[in-house]
């Protein structure tokens, strides 16, 4: 059954923001070590670093359509997740669409297939994360699906949760966990921060971590 | 049995000179959706957008005596397409090549292989689109053929067909259909000029195409 | 059994100097087309253009805790190589560790695995050839090796070998070997300076190399 | 945090056994074609075709410390299905685990890595779906969690879902939905009987499903 | 333009099956080592030996329309070919078509996508060599063509060529050029079962095919 | 250089012998988990466990002259080993290959790149592990060199190592090293063989291993 859920739940702006400022690495390893999407997702230009709320859309391989729907269901701040219901690496997404969803708010786009014009998109600076580069078109005969969970790139994205994406790649935070990770983020910044000035001056991470005690235990020797 | 074929005939320069501005995008969606290289054959930079007339190889692995050979059949505005007779990565050309290549009037090179010396290249403006950055050497040691029709990334390419390539990858039309696939292109891109002012102003696509009859008769729900 | 070899020997910094301005292409032909590093691994930035002496880890998948070992046991002009036991893309390095070996005289790195925070690499200039960008965190649990010799990428690399890497990739040079290859690339540089030329002035590799006769014998047909 | 939940809920042994029988091409068409995992997920040997309940690992890549977790919280007719929190290809499960599996019910293997013991695994006929065959080892040092929902090769699993696998592959169906899914797949299996003689008859599809008035509406042109 | 050529010319059934008889490597190597379709192209079961005339099918992606209607094209002795536009792995093949097929003379299948079913098939033995095994299910919402020619895997199929395939893979031998890449294939036969004799009695292929000189000119170093 | 080195010394034949009766996956847990080639590295028919001594072979892609000369240098016992000095999956042996090499001593194959005649080759029981099937024709124009030390599928091989290859994959073992792993691969042996007891009357890896605390100290928690 394909359906267009409209209210869904995001998290709070200010989270979503902060969220941004600390980028992919930082969130990842704050919470927990989770959520990151394949490595194989990359940005089509350098230099984008965002956050946003993810609208997501199950869509058939090779067919377009549901990108037109889920126009309407953007809010500001929104970022459209598209998962294939099967390996597509076609051009589902470019310039027209990218101009349409800003209109309506749209900030980005993560498509686990691939996109076109990128160099309209670069010139307009709007941020794609993909797993191709194509101009193959699509086409618009079959159902999907616009704010139900999906499964991209390896992991689960619920409508709404936090997508955190830069030159690293994309990171997904659930919404409810969005403002504990954020203050778990800036803790860890600012515990990196402190690191920093000491890698600087030329302390090891050996010292700096209390390593070499535990290196001994494990036997490594040097010869 | 390995062949040069000396004449081959070519597109008019104007139609040629059209189907560059147009972009990759726009021409495969004009001609019907066909004629697209495989995603894996990406630029070695950014920015390049040409159109050529296709003089191409048929190379054995790792083997690059061809790319000599070809020179000699080079006319202004012409682009290499080569493709290795079993799948190769090998870096079959660089900078001096591309030096003698425009020194013939070749525009760019399309190879379904690796090449190297992309610093240079970038440097020179020599657009090539590949499968793999590789400095790995070749050898001159078995013949190929020039201006035979070749399969380069899934697509069937026949000497004198034009190269469309930017960006989005590499797009070939045929010769004898170029003229016609150019007037398409750009009744396509007045299309879409006028799209793009609707989509600025928030029109959606799903208004502007009509799709919202279709959708609910398909069976979509909005809860 | 996990080791830190202490003393390696490095090859002569006027060499390895030398070598980084002949650059990959050069360096890997001049020695007879050998010691290149399979074409997956890719800079992570464009532009970077090094020679250094290899200081190598054989590491745990997922296991990034060699990276702090081996800090300590870099010299000025050192790039670490490493490889993990099994395939990964894992997020082994990023900011803070590229910091910890600049401190230390570290000048890149060459990883057949994943990195993090390019952003911050690019905007440092640390280069690093990778196999993937990823964020995807490590752990520091299991020992593995440093300063043994190891496969990387398709290549044997020993302790102290000279490793040169630019946009074309990431070629090894034996420690002894290296003064005779920079004499060798040097050469080669010479040679084609002078084929520059004659290219710039429309004569063909047909010619400059006399081929056309080897070709005739080979049975290539014009038509 | 590292968990195993103990108790789970598994569908009804009947429905689980008569998901078996109509195997995965079936029961995934007959859900509405979802549910699949990704095509490289392949048996270590053909003629394997079960239906179990998930019992799920989340593991770190290259540790198989879970899989001896996961033993004491098997039932019989349960499915181990596991998937790495990174790519890993190392061979987490041999001949001694399946032996130990077995001995609390176990009655198969999904697994998003490797395994290894193939020859001893088939000696047993205990079927395992893996992306990768690989003896390469693994540590015991980092904890996952066992029975949390999982992304296994592109799909979510709850624990206690039902995993049908055959030479096709490998399908989930959500434990709630199991009883309708197999209804809807006997009905399919009744459907497909009937056309299967029609089929042996020489009847066309194009007849069968009346294809013809829509293929003609849609422009297809017989020359 | 979608279309549906209905009379193609066939090879010689007699040729045909002498190809058949002379299997993939011999074939291939007998016309020049041309035709060889990519070496993902695998069998879905063992020992499979046949030739066929190709009856192609241009597809959409994860899109089966045109496999149904392919089927009335079909005569006894033929193999269906399919490429899909853009990449897919869906499967768009089962037990039911091939049921069909055969009663309408089919004896084969080569596509560049799925296929599902594949106990089934085996059990049938009706031969299949595909890209992957997948249950995904396919629409039927788009055309394509049949009897164009089309490009499979690397290589330019038209209607009517010559189609064979065996444990090593699929070949295509051009239908004007059957008969005499038969005879070639005989002589090559001949000529090997000569060489086998020689081999089994111990001789070395140095001697036979006269290559110490060639080695030592090259510069072969015996140490 | 191209060199053949005639004499290289060997390991103990019983040793050997003993290292194929424990297989690939004992042997490479017995010596520290190293030497595994990658995974891709596929037997062509299911049911071979071999050991052998290694006759190397560095080889140019797609040219296949130095396995006419390796068989010369072959002794009873013997495996050869080939890698490509540039990525290849041309078929690069076949059966009259096979033919040669059995008659010589040699007992099978380890190839990074493609084979052919697989049928034949599993009638004739002479195994091969490579990465590909592929019929593709290669060349005999470019020298390469037997029992150099060369890096296959990611593992450094010298001649004389000793290979040990089965169902699971290919293992490398030093020549120097092959006793003492020989040693330890049986009492490996032996402990399993006394764990599988316990394993088949239930008892839990969890007790066998005494992993309950260390689990309970990581944070491990049951819920």
């Amino acid at each position: 059954m394909s359906i267009v859920v409209r209210n869904i739940e995001r998290a709070d702006k200010a989270v979503i923001d902060g969220l941004a400022k600390c980028g992919v690495a930082t969130v990842h390893e704050a919470q927990g070590r989770k959520g990151l999407l394949a490595s194989y997702m990359r940005p089509i230009y350098p230099g984008a670093r965002i956050a946003a709320s993810a609208v997501t859309i199950s869509a058939p391989p090779a067919d377009n359509w549901m990108l037109h729907v889920v126009v309407e269901q953007l809010q500001p701040g929104d970022i459209v997740v598209l998962a294939p219901t099967s390996p597509s690496d076609a051009g589902y997404f470019g310039e027209l669409l990218a101009t349409s969803m800003r209109a309506h708010g749209g900030v980005g786009l993560v498509i686990e297939a691939g996109v076109r014009d990128v160099r309209d998109l670069t010139e307009m600076q709007f941020p794609v994360w993909s797993k191709a580069v194509s101009a193959q078109g699509t086409v618009k005969e079959t159902l999907g699906s616009v704010n139900v969970p999906i499964v991209c790139a390896g992991q689960l994205i619920n409508p709404g949760d936090v997508i955190v994406a830069d030159d690293d790649g994309v990171c997904v935070v659930r919404r409810e966990e969005a403002a504990e990770v954020l203050e778990k983020s800036r803790a860890r910044e600012v515990g990196e921060a402190g690191k920093r000035d000491r890698f600087v001056a030329g302390e090891l991470g050996l010292d700096i971590y209390g390593m070499r005690e535990k290196l001994k235990t494990k036997g490594l020797k040097y010869v």
